[in-house]
């Protein structure tokens, strides 16, 4: 099973990507790590309460998003075990250069990311490889966010490094240096204490290497994931196949336009809504996000943040952000339930947590970050798009 | 007071534009014409009327909303002469090619597309100029929407033409023929029946040339008005001396970093409302559009059609509906009494026109739009921005 990887995207979904050498990634072992509990889980309690405690205070909208959040999930409110989300991707190292400045050699990775950021909403269980350079401070910093580290793999070598260049306005970027290193032979396998979780997100690896590790899931309730330009050009077939039982997809504008052939994004979106998964979510860097559906759709714009120091990995913690909380609000898919609301509401954490991952380099932002930032990033959200 | 002019952006405030050779604009002189009732008056009421009738219907934030339109514009609910609108920019004929066909003359221009857009909402008097070639049905187009044409000069030789081609995906587009004619030496007097009106939106012409129309107004509410790059480049100081007393700027996000020399739409937003205009508007496009002033701002995401036939005039229909719906309700600045929310759902109001716009080819939407569809719009941009 050949395993090709991304070359620039494995940090971020936002840039259009480059085709990346065909090369094998590795194979996971597992390791025992501590696990901390979720450190965010007091202030999620915290927020509920307030909205219970003073709703004069919350708009009737509020209101209304607070019922429908307890009645919609099953589960709701109850932060277990079985919420907790797996995460497939890749650990690195990133040198990045922007407008603001540079850092030769920083924590990257869209597992990494995604966890991060998935963390500050749910238990998150990474499942990646990293060599013996692999710096003890990084561990801790996954640690510190409860993120399960059984799944991630230390092997002989070097951790993937890339390195690259933004342009003035960040909205694209050249790769200056690709070292695959470990990741080129990665070739996940689950721990077995992952199994049962409820809630899976595949990083963009190859498709046939998505589909095993999907496989090995027994318990799913949502499982989805990301893709690119390579996969979606040279291994169509083998893609095709692997998104069929996704229940999601979550790539940027350019490769939906590449995966549907149609420019137009709302006949884009309805050609890939037509390949398997019933939802679609769009990602467009600075202009936002949208989720399609068979039967609605849902646009938010981007936030405007006066400096954006580095989009590295804003896609990835996009995609943490909207699978986090679905997770922490138990949403399911049994029963036929789904709440357009919840998915809607789902695509503002992303953003948000899109938002503060650009805000400085690599994961900085993350060691200072709080959950009540991001409830009032969300409600910030809200004042700017009503009317 | 040489007066250059527009060369592509007269009718459309979304394509980047290009420079215009530096020519003279004509001198209006006044002309009598049939003035209709607005025609859309009836549809306005009905709206009303249906928001009190059936407030069961509404959402308690649709409620909010019509409570706010009473109490906050001064006047509000009263149709009269006052709150009429003055448009002053190009009356042309376009040339278009786009991925959908061809059209090789067809009605166009800044004011055709300004005007046709507010009618929906209030009484609107257009002052421009057109050659002898102005067909007969492309004036009763305008009157057949209750468009003031005493301000319509009709002079010896041609209306200004333009003819362009769109790159596929229409975010594009090349010039392929300019030929000002009569539009040279456009040097707009209003009619003395124009003088008293609330409402003036000054289409793209030479800064000096809309700084003198502003003068002449006796009773003005709420003024503002287009720029392009080529005003922002090369005449700058004048442009500066004229947007000091505008109350809104409305610009593309293109003109918005030329105009403030900064690529963050945040940072330039903020120096761009140091320069005089207390609200600023920044089209973006398939991308939206943002409004933003000292204490707040409004970003909604652009509509997704699934055939984009033509955008030619879309940035001037948005203006239309912008500021006709702020002209519709009276709203006013006195009294410092300035409703956010009512400013945000014009820009629905004006995106809800763009769209409609890019349905045909140049107008053709027009023959055929009413208030219905354009308030079914303005609710289903409720439907996928509301989480």
């Amino acid at each position: 099973m050949p395993g090709a990887q991304r070359e620039t995207k494995h940090h971020d979904g936002e840039g259009g990507g480059e085709n990346p050498p065909d090369q094998r990634a590795l194979l996971p072992g597992t390791r025992p790590d501590k696990v901390n509990r979720h450190a965010s889980l007091g202030d999620a309690g915290d927020r509920k309460r307030r909205q219970v405690a003073d709703p004069m205070h919350e708009t009737f909208t509020h209101w209304l998003h607070f019922i429908e959040d307890r009645f919609t999930a099953s589960g709701a409110g109850h932060y277990n075990e079985k919420m907790s989300l797996v995460v497939v991707g890749s650990v690195a190292y990133d040198g990045v250069e922007t407008p603001h400045g540079r850092v030769d050699r920083m924590l990257g990775g869209a597992a990494t990311y995604i966890s991060l950021a998935a963390s500050y909403f749910t238990q998150t269980r990474i499942v990646a490889v990293v060599g013996d350079d692999f710096a003890a401070e990084d561990e801790e910093l996954l640690a510190s966010h409860g993120v399960d580290l059984e799944g991630l793999e230390r092997v002989p070598g070097k951790c993937f490094f890339w390195a690259g260049k933004y342009t003035p306005d960040m909205n694209d970027r050249e790769t200056l240096t690709t070292e695959l290193n470990v990741f080129a032979n990665f070739e996940p396998k689950l721990p077995e204490s992952y199994r049962a979780a409820r809630y899976l997100l595949l990083g963009n690896i190859q498709p046939s290497l998505q589909r095993d590790v999907r496989a090995q899931m027994t318990h799913l309730r949502l499982a989805g994931g990301d893709t690119m330009n390579y996969w979606i050009h040279d291994h169509r077939e083998e893609l095709l196949k692997t998104i069929r039982d996704w229940d999601f997809l979550l790539i940027n504008d350019h490769e939906a336009r590449m995966l549907s052939g149609e420019i137009n994004l709302r006949r884009a979106a309805n050609k890939i809504l037509d390949m398997g998964p019933h939802t679609l979510v769009i990602k467009r860097g600075e202009f936002g996000a949208m989720l399609f559906r068979k039967d609605s759709y849902f646009i938010v714009p981007g936030y405007l943040l006066e400096d954006v120091f580095d989009p590295t990995g804003a896609g990835d913690c996009f995609a943490g952000g909207f699978l986090g909380y679905l997770a922490e609000h138990g949403f399911s898919l049994e029963g036929d339930h789904i709440s357009r609301g919840m998915l809607s509401r789902a695509v503002i954490y992303g953003s948000v947590m899109g938002s503060f991952c650009c805000e400085r380099f690599g994961v900085e932002r993350f060691r200072t970050l709080t959950r009540a930032e991001i409830d009032a990033r969300f409600e910030e959200f809200r004042k700017f798009t009503s009317f």
